[in-house]
């Protein structure tokens, strides 16, 4: 296949095209050793000593993020990122990712091979396998360019038991770093808005923040990437069904001055914009120093702040210290603020 | 949410709407003690003594199968049967399945509904269980309705070995049931031709049979189900890079007559044509007949045939013994007979 061809409907037909495309480009990009066996089901041995007394952690995530390219990363990337880090929030070491595309009829052959390759350059980098998959194409106008599902397998020790079960009053929230960049990264790529600024994505694998803070305590309780919905939502998640609440200091959430004043010019509130590489954490208060300190020695930790605590509160509500010297209750969101963001 | 309701970019915002969507729908109709737990990864418990010696399966596909509604089956019907059989057609036990679904913002919510609902029938009769997702919605005219993801984990016993490195020239090709059905049940479904005849798809989980015949012979080398491509596609697939060929006898491929005479009306090979609830045996010679029969008592394997067989050729080619004493070679789908057939 020439880089100037396109992707016609036969690429996903089952047929001669398909296991050309196959071969050429996945299996050439993501080969091992299960992949390349080629069956309909990948099949793994799970009788490594390290597995005893180990939990299976199994997720999925579909993505249509528009653009499918955007400043700091691309769908392929996104997905692999996004389903890593689900898998990396539940306490579990990412081994196997599926990898399932719906492709546009039309598409360049030259797009599905950059988006390939931003794929494996993150499974390669994380020591993971993309070890099953699926391409469907469907007709011009049946779908927009190309989406992407990519489902994970890790594993997770028996000893990390993160659950909200757990969370007291007194509980330390931290965050990794600043919020919001994903959103207003992908917002500002759409064009709609011709801003200027170019505001990077944050999209990235947290497997190796999340695992060195894991060696340093035992106190972590619970874990949430603030994707869809943003930070907010994910705090708001947090005290769902539960007999506590959660204070937030407003001037302790780390967020970048152009973000700041993209969401100003344009009324969005950056609690509710998502972010692709920020992780949640809630934490004893005893061991939260040592966690933040531990966070902020990684990269991808530099920014982390305290930025609230878990409070006695039977009305189950997320309540922000504003800047102002006053308060008011953090909602989900609701609406759509900003679709296909990922 | 009302059944007249439509589904809006805001059931994908991961907010309050998603939440609700959820909550009632998802959960209400997939509960199960993992899914319940709404955690980023499904946790599972792998130490059960029954997976001792055992293989981790794992399989991906996507569907984009247009209409959504057809004889036999729907899109949550084909997705949850589709990956099932991957599972089993690898030897392994299916367990859990991801639900992933790409919706089109405006798809009638009752329509969403019952997809979910024939999905649920499915899991609940195969014992498995749908132990995490995700709901992305795009714009109208972004996506054709809705697609699905399924990915599926099963486990396979040590001592099942299914390898084409197996198979030895005289190896018998049995397959459980007549071809074309499901390919020709969405084409007229479609309504293009104006056809008046109603052909069901054979979607079905082929749990069941490949469980009862692997109880019975330990000498199957392989087996793959004839999707998208057809039982060609698929007898292609198996001698492919391999040092046999394989000799089918038109005479003995079963069919059904309504499918045969709308494949010579619209110039149709039925070789190409995808099934769903087919599957392609490869058993020793001596043990063909007793498998042969053991499927003949299942309601999914009574038509079972042997086909032909494996052949020592060189050249690597599938060849059919025509009905008119002559043979043709068997290639595999090129091009795109039937587009978003499952």
């Amino acid at each position: 296949m020439m880089n100037n061809e396109k992707i016609l409907l036969a690429h996903g037909s089952g047929g001669k095209l398909m296991h050309e495309l196959i071969e050429r480009l996945f299996q050439n990009k993501f080969a091992n050793e299960i992949l390349d066996e080629l069956n309909d089901s990948a099949i793994i041995d799970i009788e490594y000593s390290n597995y005893n007394n180990s939990y299976l952690c199994f997720t999925t995530d579909s993505y249509v993020v528009n653009p499918i390219f955007f400043p700091g990363g691309d769908i392929g990337k996104l997905a692999v990122c996004g389903t890593l880090n689900d898998l990396a929030v539940t306490g579990a070491r990412p081994f196997y990712i599926s990898c399932g595309f719906i492709v546009e009829e039309g598409l360049d052959y030259e797009i599905l091979e950059r988006i390939t390759e931003s794929m494996y350059q993150v499974v390669k980098r994380e020591g993971v396998e993309i070890v099953t998959g699926d391409t469907k194409v469907v007709e011009k106008n049946s779908a927009d360019k190309i989406f992407i599902n990519t489902s994970g397998i890790g594993f997770k020790n028996g000893q990390v038991n993160f659950s909200k079960k757990r969370i007291i009053p007194g509980d330390k929230i931290i965050i990794n770093g600043s919020i919001g960049e994903h959103g207003i990264a992908i917002l500002t790529a759409r064009g709609e808005f011709n801003l200027k600024n170019e505001i990077i994505s944050d999209c990235a694998t947290l497997t190796s923040l999340i695992k060195k803070i894991l060696h340093r305590s035992k106190n972590i309780k619970f874990m949430r990437d603030p994707t869809r919905g943003g930070l907010a939502t994910t705090l708001n998640e947090i005290v769902n069904q539960m007999d506590f609440g959660i204070s937030i200091r407003e001037e302790d959430i780390p967020i970048k001055e152009e973000v700041r004043s993209i969401c100003e010019l344009l009324g969005f509130d950056p609690l509710y914009i998502a972010n692709e590489g920020k992780v949640v954490i809630v934490v004893s208060s005893e061991d939260a120093e040592i966690i933040l300190q531990e966070m902020r020695k990684d990269p991808l930790g530099k920014d982390s702040q305290i930025i609230g605590e878990i409070i006695d509160n039977p009305k189950q509500k997320v309540i922000m210290q504003t800047k102002v010297q006053g308060s008011r209750i953090v909602d989900m969101l609701v609406g759509d603020q900003l679709p296909r963001i990922c």
